[in-house]
């Protein structure tokens, strides 16, 4: 509808305007990466079938299992991430949260790839499935980067945020991006290779940033 | 059930006492935006297939693709337009609450009416799926300027929202919910025309207002 | 699980010792008022079938419709209804919040016996899911009565609610569970009647009750 | 994504460093919960069945009940523990996040085992699905374990949680970790004994701990 002209970021006094926009997106990642669950399905056992059929067909369920495994941890960390990101912005404008809105698009949609991952990894389809994984990753890497590069350009940030800090953050928005987009391609001759990729970024992304160790100690960021 | 007399608006003091009624319709567009998602089913291929046949499938899919982005950037601009509408609230009475939940029923509905039409479009029956889309859309933009409206009769609005500003802002709120309407009406000869104006429109209120131009310096508001 | 034996309502001083017991509880209901859509279920048309057949089909799913409706208004108003109750609580003990955890239970799980009612409400077995219909209400309004029960006898309240307003609310409390426990009852012969009793019950709900527009110039209430 | 490197707890002065990583604990916890409830399919009475097939039917969702009522209250109570731990807690460092982290993966798991463990429990597989949910539940309190021992081993706590505290708790914990495993083992000869032991336990710590109790009085916790 959108007719309401007035400016989501003029705020009430010494309220961050960002706040809404943060729950907002809380709210958005916090509900997609618990609905990812909703893909794994309870296997139908014949009557009259084998004892252990059941174990048999939740093997048969082991790719949606990692995938659940690997989406879960990397839109966590894609939250992670954004609350960092949220923590040194000091505001929003109009165009932001369209971006910011995009990479909420991105991060919902997670949930399709993933089931279409799993169900068709072993199949001679499979490439396909792995490329919309690896592309959805890699559309979400690139509104992170866009979200960044936008709120230094436009210097929203906390000005502790040092030319010099967003310059390594930037490369590391750059390479994550990149990696992304080897994934996907990857996926054309090996949908394994897109998963092991996409994974060991997730393991990647769990470890403390050498950058972030520097800044462990900072008070008041 | 509905027997404490208690006003949801008389308030903590210093608390703005739409705080909750905020916080809860936050919720609701969140788990709305997010569950669109659920409707893109993953296609099934047939053992023994020729291979392309699930890039074949997700290519019948375009259509649930398509109608969950726009539902995705329209009920986005719902949620950014409420929360700009609510920033000038100064309170909230029985009314107001109850109009406000009508207006989450239609935006919490959304996901039907797109899962609809995007598996009838291009079916006979597509205008009834298109009627039902842009009618669902119109029934929240008439949601929206009866809150609008009682609002700005009962005084619930900061006075920083002035008359003339009420008044510019109620003539986009009509021009939407008109379009709308015509979205609806168009959609019972040409059903590709409703997804047409619907995006338009999107994609239209995406873009910043001039109005929000004009405000977007404003201190405190 | 479970062994954490921090009372939860011991509190940072300032803060009111419900708030997050609250944002739980808001969370909650508004998951489940927005998952009833899912319950709605985008109809199969055949092809070859005549031009109209899915209107024909969403004409069936009426019942559908006024049962997700009269769900999500009843909700609704459970969760304003929460709302202010919860603003007169001052402190939450152990058994409070385990009480409101069982009103939680019944909150959530009425998205089953609403789609249940709508499959069979013409069905010969539709008795059965009009009384498990009304009978969730039932069971929603005793976990309200005990919870009001509770709070009063252990003085958990603000003392602005005397005795006499909690004489008032406890009297409606005590209406509305007699009427919902009938609506259950009357589905035993005429499952419409429990459709017909619930509706008039929320339209009732929705209108400003005597109370709450004597309360309504109340100040810091 | 992960390459934001600024450190999610350093935070804005005077907010308590943990509160949107509990928030969004929050609203992972709350969806998990609510979504329970999808697992619940209404039945499918064919036409021309006998009087009361439906009553027969929902006797025959009896498992799915029970398994919902008993996941549902676990939860809760998760909810209501991990709520507790975090008043505790000052400041949230990078792996305590990824830990509790992990932790929710858990509990969003949870409806899978659990729709498994109703659709099963009577079948000759069903020793498989109970030892799924057993072991579910064994991973969750690992999880609360780890957290825990973390938590101390750093010092991330509030100081008023004394050794002898931290030392009662964590027996608490192992206590409840150990009961878990059992359930799980105990699947491997009764499915049904799995269930007992994790309802057992539901009840257990609905009912207020000593601890608690002894603690209830204490101001400012």
């Amino acid at each position: 509808m959108g007719a309401m002209p007035i400016d989501p970021n003029g705020s009430v006094p010494g309220e961050k305007n960002t706040v809404r926009v943060e729950a907002f997106s809380d709210g958005v990642i916090a509900i997609a990466i618990t609905l990812l669950v909703l893909e794994l399905r309870v296997p139908h056992v014949e009557d009259g079938a084998l004892p252990g059929e059941l174990l048999r067909q939740l093997g048969e369920l082991l790719p949606n299992f990692f995938a659940f495994l690997t989406s879960f941890v990397t839109i966590g960390i894609m939250w992670l991430n954004h609350h960092n990101l949220f923590k040194v912005i000091q505001q929003a404008d109009h165009w932001f949260i369209v971006i910011n809105g995009f990479l909420l698009l991105g991060i919902s949609f997670v949930s399709f790839p993933t089931a279409l991952f799993a169900e068709y990894v072993g199949h001679p389809d499979g490439n396909i499935a792995a490329v919309l994984y690896g592309g959805t990753f890699t559309a979400i890497a690139i509104c992170y980067n866009l979200l960044f590069r936008y709120a230094v350009a436009r210097r929203l940030m906390h000005p502790i945020v040092s030319g010099d800090l967003s310059k390594t953050v930037l490369r590391g928005y750059n390479r994550a991006l990149l990696l992304y987009a080897v994934s996907a391609l990857v996926g054309l001759v090996s949908p394994i290779g897109t998963y092991l990729i996409c994974t060991a970024l997730a393991i990647f992304f769990i470890l403390p940033t050498r950058v972030s160790a520097q800044l462990d100690g900072a008070e008041g960021v």
